[in-house]
């Protein structure tokens, strides 16, 4: 069985499907559970940077248990494992029973991680630890981060107490400020609010951060533009406002200020292996405090149109899991 | 006497002012022709990088003969050239029967060069030979340059094809087109047609334009993003379309695309000292070919308010000069 998309855009089925077979360098992964990251909200747009052949098997990563292993080494190393996984292009997601990856793909995880945190290991850990590799290498005293009331947006409040950088959390609601807080951010602005213009300006005037994580983009983009010291650089990593970003040229160009995306493909791509091994031992190591998730909702795979819905609604309240295998 | 603007984006008077004395390491020139760039149009809308106090003198840059030399071996070694040079924030513009500025913002220019000619030598020039300069660093084979119907954008046709570098030219009008094809242009295509959109697709498809020159911004901005190769760098330098800068944020970090200004001044300022006299000796040598500049018409500069309607209106038709003297 799997959550299958036949369109892009479209809505999901739960269907049944044959289980795949692992090929040379692959194993066969029973799945546990499965986020919904924003990623994944791409994906069922049709937007995301992999097209997918339709019918689409949606998800990019999860947990679960290697029951197969293909050829080679890796693939023998890994079977009977408990794992965080992700999918692998061309190969079907991981909102199924049965998923089919690349070896590479998949990070054992130790007993003491149950398979929910597991669902989340990789993209939003591997993010954060990314994005203090970027901070620490350009040096970065103070930076900022937007649509921080998620996941993500709590572990680099964390990470960043960790190592002593500011942060500028801007977050959608008042509800989400007082979560971000309480996960120990310092300063916290809300965009829903009619000051926020000023506020932001204020902040950016006093902390001056030189980096500036956008996963909003849309008209937010042209404030951190606007307001962000000579020299930054905007890092645009995901579009959660669903509206192309704006700028003011005269700004960017006067102002030596650089808009620069940000995508964990292919920063991981560009990364030396041994620092990508790093980061990953990092997030087994964290997983349960600093790079924690809050789970909210677990849906069974058949609900999958009302996660979606729920998670679209609800982005800062708590990250939303798909059971994808028939309820044990 | 100057011209003078009393408020920002206000209308131009030419009125009585004293003549300034130069300072130390300053010199006072006796200015004979300022040509109005893209530049000067962002300075009297207020949205150029440097904010002047009010009532400002405008003018970026011209010709003249130092006529008085402040403290300072440079600006002895200055009094009584023939120069082109620019104006000094602070110390009032171009468009003034004398203008004081530092006397490392003037360059001598040989008899050779007529004043006309002298007035318009640093802004275009210096940026066509910047870009050279940055699309060689970088091994830039091919790049795009939008807003090509300008002096600029004739000397990039020039240059490019001297150094057999691929260059797409985009203009605004058929006529610009045409005039940019006698240049020697070989790649042109019009922005008013309505198949733009599919033509600047196909041919990006087949040159593959790494480095994107983006001098009008707004919704054409989205388009260089889409359609560029994955790992392109847009750099935008002026905004002729005065509007904001559009992009697609999901293209830009999924394709490695990065939104990079370029400003003469602070790119000027990151050089070393012999690479930036270098590109001054080269716009010395080919003023009067490679690096010409079709002047079109000359105003008095109590006409100064006509001039740039006129500059406005007819951006690619070839260079106003403005005289700011009393009629010889």
């Amino acid at each position: 069985m799997a959550v299958i998309q036949k369109e892009s855009g479209g809505e999901l089925f739960y269907e049944e499907m044959p289980v795949p077979l692992p090929g040379k360098g692959e194993v066969l992964v029973k799945m546990e559970y499965a986020p919904v990251n924003p990623s994944d909200l791409s994906f069922l747009q049709g937007s995301y940077a992999e097209k997918p052949s339709y019918p689409a098997i949606p998800g990019i990563e999860g947990s679960g248990t290697v029951v197969m292993a293909g050829k080679g080494i890796l693939p023998f190393m890994r079977k009977g494992k408990r794992v965080a996984c992700t999918s692998t292009h061309g190969k079907g997601g991981s909102w199924a029973e049965y998923m089919v990856t690349s070896a590479m793909n998949v990070i054992p995880v130790g007993n003491d991680i149950n398979f929910e945190q597991a669902a989340t290991m990789i993209v939003n850990p591997l993010t954060a630890l990314s994005f203090m590799d970027i901070i620490k290498k350009h040096k970065h005293q103070a930076v900022a981060n937007n649509g921080a009331g998620g996941a993500l947006g709590k572990m680099l409040v964390r990470l960043c107490k960790k190592e002593n950088i500011k942060l500028i959390s801007i977050v959608r609601s008042e509800e989400s400020a007082v979560k971000l807080k309480e996960s120990g951010a310092e300063t916290v602005i809300i965009q829903n609010k009619d000051d926020f213009e000023e506020q932001l300006k204020k902040l950016f005037d006093n902390l001056k951060p030189t980096l500036i994580f956008d996963a909003v983009g849309g008209e937010q983009t042209k404030l951190l533009v606007e307001y962000s010291p000579a020299g930054s650089t905007i890092m645009p990593y995901a579009n959660l406002s669903e509206q192309d970003s704006v700028f003011n040229p005269r700004t960017l160009l006067q102002q030596d200020k650089i808009i620069k995306g940000f995508f964990l493909g292919s920063h991981t791509s560009q990364q030396s292996l041994p620092k990508v091994l790093k980061n990953i031992k990092t997030a087994q190591k964290l997983i349960g405090s600093v790079l924690n998730t809050d789970i909210r909702k677990i849906y069974n795979a058949e609900e999958a149109n009302r996660a979606i819905a729920d998670y679209r609604n609800n982005q800062s309240k708590g990250k939303v899991l798909i059971k994808p295998g028939l309820i044990s």
